[in-house]
């Protein structure tokens, strides 16, 4: 009910603000007996970690986690999984300039009006910072998936004017190469020089991420409300900055004719097209998941735009401090996160429903 | 967690097959005492019915709500406003043909492969009949936010190649005016027109919904997860045949800078643009809520197309019955509908906030 | 939220007051694909039905249970299963002279305090009448633990000062065989006695009912607030006019101590004792299950009592009407069902842990 | 889903185990802009802790609350309030002997046969000291209930064979006046002596505790399934070790006639009686509520039992370390914190019926 708890069975819930002591969070529903890798949790966590190269934001967190519960020796018990990630490279006094302050595009006013208080200090709750708890449910999820045979390809699609002209499969290394994660170099080259220049004139830009999943079986997701699109649309549009979301055909299906659209079959049950984005009525058919996430610009600039202040009055005010240039790279891992959470839900949801089959 | 349920205090569960009895709803956290305007829910779901003129689906449901439970003396009781809708035109003859058969871009496959069962009647539980139900729980909806003064304006915005230029708040008049739901004229008659086309061929096309709602104060949503365009986006997700969806700037905010895309203030909190879309950090800011809706063709389509049957062999089979060549203009009390719900359910949420304030 | 809905996977919601239109509910998660025994849940509802003889409430209710949805072909769908019971033989006037009257130790001032509205007829949606929705979603939930080998046996332990030297495990004939379902002779033949003469005075009088479940496999329930037997607990303290819940040793595990209490182990995993009743730490040790449930008098009495009136003035008033002189008979089918209902619940929660097993 | 979480708008989820890093939980919806008195908490913890005095366990843990999140310049900011208790006193040497071995009637076995795996270090997630976290959302609760003129009287009301004559409302230092939390001398101090000898025998014993709760206003508590009294019970019913729970006349009740049972009212809309225990069809009714709950003898004795092996093999064990030998005194402020947490989810649930009144 509060807003901070996601999924049903396999349900993370995230405590903490950006500037506090400590964010982190409580996975329930995570299977039992399962052997946990950790590392494997933090290599994740060090892909959303700020600091990683010029381009973002030289805020230096560690970004360490450390479980409290529910794993005895290297083992999943059943029980709550509670971690703790600390804030530990907090600039606080570079946000008392903001007490007072309602940032354009930025959270500051609308926690203010919903809650009567709001900690400022960096976004508070509102701050990105929150997203790196949804790596570690998510990096948690890949244990499982991958043992489904779960795989997935997530990587930067476009920024600003620059775009990937269709959709591949990329293995991790390939977008790791990247500094941007967009694997095709010639276009990641663009977008470097590109998010550079914003970088030097204290300007932001928007990105896409694409996201493609193989290994799903026909079966995952359920009807009406709870279609694993529609779940996966309320997880990508959950992410800080995240202002579209589109499966499959996506928006082009508007202006796309039934006859062109429909993805007509194979004798082993799969399509000859995959307009559909691997899911039917909510449920997946066994294709590859295809989805893209839009970006919105950084709000967090360098250059002075008209702000309220708290006593009513408006300021010409420059936004200083360690921000990115473009966020949508160290999205990558989120989107990642995100769409492993939902994955294991639905997985765990379907097992239910095997009784008289 | 079967996905027949929407809503956290204000929820609504949908029951019902396409050409079963009948379908209906169980609506739960309307607040109690209020006076309930039968004949208003019931113009609502006229305007979802088929049957309205012949552009659409000729199927002649009644659509005819009939309330079992939760008013009594013209007032809600504040006990669960149970409701039936008879079917009562269902041509099930239609479908025997379709008894062993998986059509293309259907549910009929993924529910097969989900249940080991399925009505195959009319796609069954994956029909659009069942936005009916939503039509009902919305249309109740608006009668509270009617008097907290939010009014939406929702209507077609673009269908094929035929897009309106700009979004502007029409009237219901002006927008129900359109046989297509599109509250523009010149491109309403092309629109008409190019359905008119298709239709003769046996085909189908896409289409998208405008929606803006006016009048909901900042304060409404919830951080994090539950964020309140997050939350919007997985109501319109789970309407049959949706795609997309996006918000505020949405898909174009990909290719925008900060310096561009930042909301600056005016003194009375209120924003100079709305690129935000009336949300900020997922909760509203008082400015109007902007989204946009993609909806895939019609998947029933009168071409013979590979169809896959339950023997596992295919066949060109070309889908006989009465279907829209468009289905966009019908959904647009649907998107009505869930933004309604949606919103009375923050609503509802947002009252407990209020003790300390 | 709204209190009407009982389970996580399996799951009910109930609609409907004792003198509206019809009483029904939706059933959730219900496994899909399994063959349905319509009959057999008709039999329980006869079971709780009033009229049955001389003893009970002589309204004749048929309580026939029409199935709306997720039923296909005799088998479940794995839609939701909606079901109504019409109300057939309400005698509304019966009630009109309490439209103002709040009787006493019933719900009708707490329902006017809670709501501001309330539907006076029959006690509206706080009527036992609902319970007869609860019938139908555990006689369904039988038929999946049958399968699974979960037999119960619930009866009349005790009815004023006549209660069951012992509990013991007693079949359906054996306790169908008394009227007020007590299945020993002797204690059964008192209990009457001392019921048919309360009757002549006007007045009620309370009872407990016994339930033993054998068949449940250790490994079920949740550790810490969800505990098998916390949600028994509930779901027996929200049946009308209960008072009070005890399992295993109950409420004389108070005085006795621990060498006597605990139930040490044989070879096989089970105890020689079950003092336990069959759970510990919340979760099924694989020995039968044993709890025990207090009812009070029923609260509509022919005798005049100070009743409350709207206009805040008190009366003498004796309730009129088709009234039972003890309601425990006809709550053993009602105990039954929410056992099966939480049973069942159990059983599909437990599913999701054995990927590691 | 998974058993650690508890209540609806007001929630709790718990983890950690007796002897990991710390116990910690979230709390989820209190209200935004109330100032937190933290101090008030730990003296709740300090009531609940091991080693107060001689009579119960020695384990020595400082049991100091740490805030995480959620608090921000002294009052809450609507965000998840995170807290850790750290474990300092493990001694889990004392349970290495116990690695293999299931103890009678705890719940080693029935955690093994759940999950496949149990840290079997002092009980690990089904230890008692998990319900220190209960105690810190209940102290939480009650600055709000507070503030709503909701106040509690709990106390040991029987210990074995030695009760109070008749229930009365206490102050909290007549009740911590007594070691042993029984506020009449006589007999606290005959309840003493009977907890002495069996500690001596390396025995233990079972008790009870009642409660009284003044001030909650008519209105709180929802229909049908979610029952004020039936989500006490549950809530009680979750607190290791109890086997009962009655409100009102309770057991005693089954023996009553509706003639006596009946509460009649005055013209205040008060009643002459409370054998309803201030709740009437689940909801509150204004007069003070009132429950009894049953403790079971601690499981932990220091004589032989019959101990099962993972081998499958008995053997006689008699249990060492740091126990109660009457744990029901420490489970006081257990009892006060669930009925705080259930009383203020109530509240808040309430607050959404206001709109029409």
């Amino acid at each position: 009910m509060s807003g901070s708890s996601y999924g049903q069975i396999y349900k993370l819930t995230t405590f903490g603000e950006s500037h506090g002591v400590a964010i982190g969070g409580v996975i329930e529903g995570f299977p039992s007996n399962c052997p946990i890798d950790i590392e494997r949790i933090q290599m994740a966590l060090d892909q959303r970690r700020p600091g990683q190269n010029q381009l973002v934001s030289p805020r230096k967190e560690a970004d360490k986690v450390s479980f409290i519960s529910g794993i005895f020796e290297g083992r999943s018990t059943g029980s709550p999984i509670a971690f703790i990630i600390e804030n530990t490279d907090q600039h606080s006094k570079d946000y008392t300039a903001l007490k007072d302050v309602f940032r354009p595009s930025h959270a500051d006013y609308t926690y203010q009006q919903k809650y009567g208080i709001r900690d400022h200090r960096g976004g508070g709750r509102s701050s990105a910072r929150e997203t790196a708890c949804r790596v570690v449910a998510g990096a948690l999820a890949a244990q499982v998936l991958d043992q489904l045979g779960v795989k997935s390809s997530c990587y930067v699609d476009q920024i600003g004017p620059y775009q990937l002209s269709e959709q591949n499969w990329y293995e991790l290394d390939q977008i790791e190469n990247s500094p941007l994660r967009c694997p095709e170099t010639t276009i990641s080259d663009q977008m470097q020089e590109y998010v550079s220049d914003l970088q030097k004139d204290g300007d932001t830009t928007g990105g896409a991420i694409r996201a493609l999943i193989k290994g799903v079986p026909a079966g995952w997701g359920e009807p009406v409300f709870d279609k694993l699109h529609a779940e996966l649309g309320k997880a990508m549009l959950s992410i800080n900055a995240v202002k579209g979301f589109e499966f499959g055909s996506g928006f082009a299906a508007v202006s796309m004719k039934g006859s062109a659209h429909n993805d007509q079959f194979n004798a082993d049950g799969s399509t000859q097209t995959n307009f559909s984005g691997g899911i039917q009525g909510g449920i997946s058919n066994g294709m590859p998941i295809s989805f893209r996430v839009a970006f919105k610009p950084v709000a967090s600039i360098k250059i002075p735009q008209a702000t309220l202040q708290q006593n009513g009055e408006l300021k010409q005010h420059a936004i200083e401090g360690r921000h990115d240039a473009c966020v949508v790279p160290r999205a990558v891992p989120i989107v990642s996160a995100m769409a492993n959470i939902v994955l294991l839900d639905f997985y765990l949801r379907q097992q239910r429903n095997t009784l008289f089959s």
